[in-house]
């Protein structure tokens, strides 16, 4: 039998006005693509009856399964369901047990109910619903008269792509993919430029049947091997990558690790608390080292010494100290990180100090430059770093880097910016 | 007339397998929507004649302009040229300046112009070249026999976008932008649900001519109405669907404001210097104000109290309050907000404290309450929400609550979960 080919229909009018970059279908594509299956068509049509209805006739002419995101929600131009029943012949009907479900969610959230939530509780008749485990709207699951298979989600990536993972993928699996698995596997690397980790990762030279893909989530780069290959041998060139790019700066191998996770773990592993002093990344920091449940065991707080004089009154920064070296310099970023471990009373203390711009640079210290603190009982280290990007980049940057300070720091790894 | 419609189809195996995210379409959908074109199809299909000439069909039968992105490579699976002349019935010519102008760029960067090169400087008969300043690959303009128009670009971005910003943004104008221009207007909400944004605007009947979409970036909803309307008549709809909406909710009409952006602006029209104290939210609400550059005209700074502990030290919160009504409670937000302001010495402070889960919850305070604390010279003022989601979203929601607070106290609003 021929592969099935698979399409995504991507449906709302903030997606062809350019309001929204979508990210559904390059998110499924990256999916399916993994489950070795191929998809033949991306689509994008406007909140529209008829539109919807010639999409869907163009996409079932080739393809067995097709994936709709969007016009799930409860507003007027949400029409996915009708549009859906009415290609297929058939009534919307109402799901009970959903219906109560959504005023029982709004009736714990304390908000009222208005009769247009209802729709969201339909879907054509026949069809079958797919849980939205985070959100209102339910997707459906239908198998027209002339065999194909829809499938409609919300557009929301966040609940997309965890009712894609959760239903479709399995889904996809049991009525497509054949004996011959596709493996593969990835690393997370930090502080590198993407130009260099694709030459580092390029010279191995890896066989062609194998494909490597970057994915740059800023600040990280994630890369990934796949291929048709077996688990030890996947292993094998898992391992001689990251060592060609560099190990201490692979921060982890999980899919579902970040820079703080990771950081997270390995804190309470070692059983220290933390402190943050920040000034450019105004709380930044903190708020990264307190994205995971139970943060609570290892961070005790911090302060966002914004302006100078907090400096001064919540870290005894010295006056002289900031006329002398300014407030971005190794000597404060050392003294904000002491004195925060001073006063808010942690094992270790990160400090960030640093000119996020756009204006304030200087030709000694021009916009980009920042510099980590790191403080312990005995030792207090300071990293000089330069990234002269957008503000929005210099600041997230800063406090990915002041994680990884401390990563590296607790591994024994070698730590850039290093006076 | 009616509007002229216009798709942009993409084409390459590396769109449809997720390995590459194309930018191209919502690209050319934002240069189109600021002049008023409605793109009413984005469409990727794969490098094969077949799927290309089906795709060109199918768009062809709506719309005026296709936009055609990729397939103008060297490599055998380049087929745009192929495939559209093949659908317009036409034979492909070669251009002899275009190909010695190849050739002599080839000798320049001493590389040798394998003969499959040449395929690039061939176009469909009666085509118009579109010259490619930075690329190998020309791009063509074709004027079908339907007179459909078909604009063939390269899909490499850096290409794309600058033969699209010469050529099509031109031409285009030239050929649709009519007197009746499509115009539109936004605003933005915080703080009420989609579904009741969207109840409020369906309840105004507004003209079918006039299209009202909405987009949820969490925590906010963006509604943009849009139409062939007059500037004085879409105006007044504007108002009337803020009206509608609730005013006070309503922070901006700008397309480029934020709500940090919004407060950022009223701080320094009011000369008002600010202070944060965060719990739950551990630096967030710091960051997220000093988003914009010269924060530092109003923003001094904060502490990150995630402990108990540290509530006490660096905001004088009583352990017996602490004890008595829980860090989470109208009381120690309000001294946490009056101890920032004292301690740091602000105009006004915001403090925030919550349970964002997933742990921590009870029955009285389950997850997703949160309260906002208001510190002035005179009064201390405190507000309670619940907002039960992930954690992710109540810290992002607390924290935007905490700097609408400061907004609406500035504009004598009423403040939600006021005591």
């Amino acid at each position: 039998m021929p592969q099935p080919a698979v399409a995504i229909l991507t449906i709302g009018s903030e997606l062809l006005d350019g309001r929204v970059q979508d990210t559904n279908a390059n998110f499924a594509a990256r999916k399916f693509a993994e489950q070795g299956l191929r998809v033949s068509h991306f689509l994008s049509c406007d909140d529209r009856l008829t539109d919807i209805d010639a999409a869907l006739q163009y996409l079932t002419a080739g393809c067995d399964l097709i994936v709709i995101s969007g016009g799930l929600g409860p507003t007027t131009d949400d029409l996915t369901r009708e549009a859906v029943a009415a290609f297929d012949g058939l009534e919307l009907v109402m799901d009970p047990a959903l219906l109560s479900a959504l005023q029982e969610r709004y009736r714990q959230r304390q908000r009222t109910f208005d009769p247009s939530n209802a729709k969201q509780a339909s879907r054509p008749q026949g069809a079958t619903a797919v849980p939205n485990p985070i959100g209102t709207a339910a997707g459906f699951d239908l198998k027209t008269k002339h065999g194909k298979r829809l499938i409609s989600l919300p557009g929301v990536p966040q609940e997309f792509e965890l009712m894609f993972n959760a239903y479709v993928l399995p889904l996809s699996a049991k009525l497509f993919v054949t004996a011959t698995q596709k493996r593969s596997a990835i690393f997370k690397v930090f502080g590198l430029p993407e130009s260099t980790v694709g030459e580092r990762v390029a010279a191995l030279n890896i066989p062609h049947s194998i494909s490597v893909s970057y994915r740059a989530c800023f600040p990280e780069i994630h890369v990934k091997l796949s291929g048709e290959i077996s688990a030890e041998d996947l292993k094998e060139l898992q391992t001689s990558a990251i060592t060609a790019v560099g190990a201490d700066a692979v921060y982890s191998c999980e899919p579902e690790s970040t820079l703080d996770s990771t950081l997270h773990a390995l804190l309470l592993e070692r059983k220290l608390t933390v402190a943050v002093a920040e000034s450019c990344t105004a709380g930044l920091l903190g708020y990264l080292l307190t994205n995971g449940a139970g943060s609570s065991r290892f961070f005790l707080g911090g302060v966002q010494t914004y302006s100078n004089q907090l400096k001064q009154s919540l870290l005894e920064v010295p006056e002289s100290m900031l006329a002398q070296h300014g407030a971005v310099s190794h000597e404060v970023a050392r003294a904000m990180a002491a004195g925060a471990r001073q006063n808010l009373g942690s094992d270790v203390a990160l400090s960030v100090t640093g000119i996020a711009g756009p204006d304030g640079g200087t030709p000694e210290k021009p916009v980009g430059t920042f510099f980590v603190g790191l403080a312990e009982a005995q030792t207090v280290r300071s990293f000089a770093h330069h990234f002269p990007f957008s503000r929005e980049r210099v600041r997230i940057y800063a406090a990915h880097t002041a994680m990884d300070t401390l990563r590296r720091h607790l591994l024994g790894l070698k730590i850039r910016g290093d006076v």
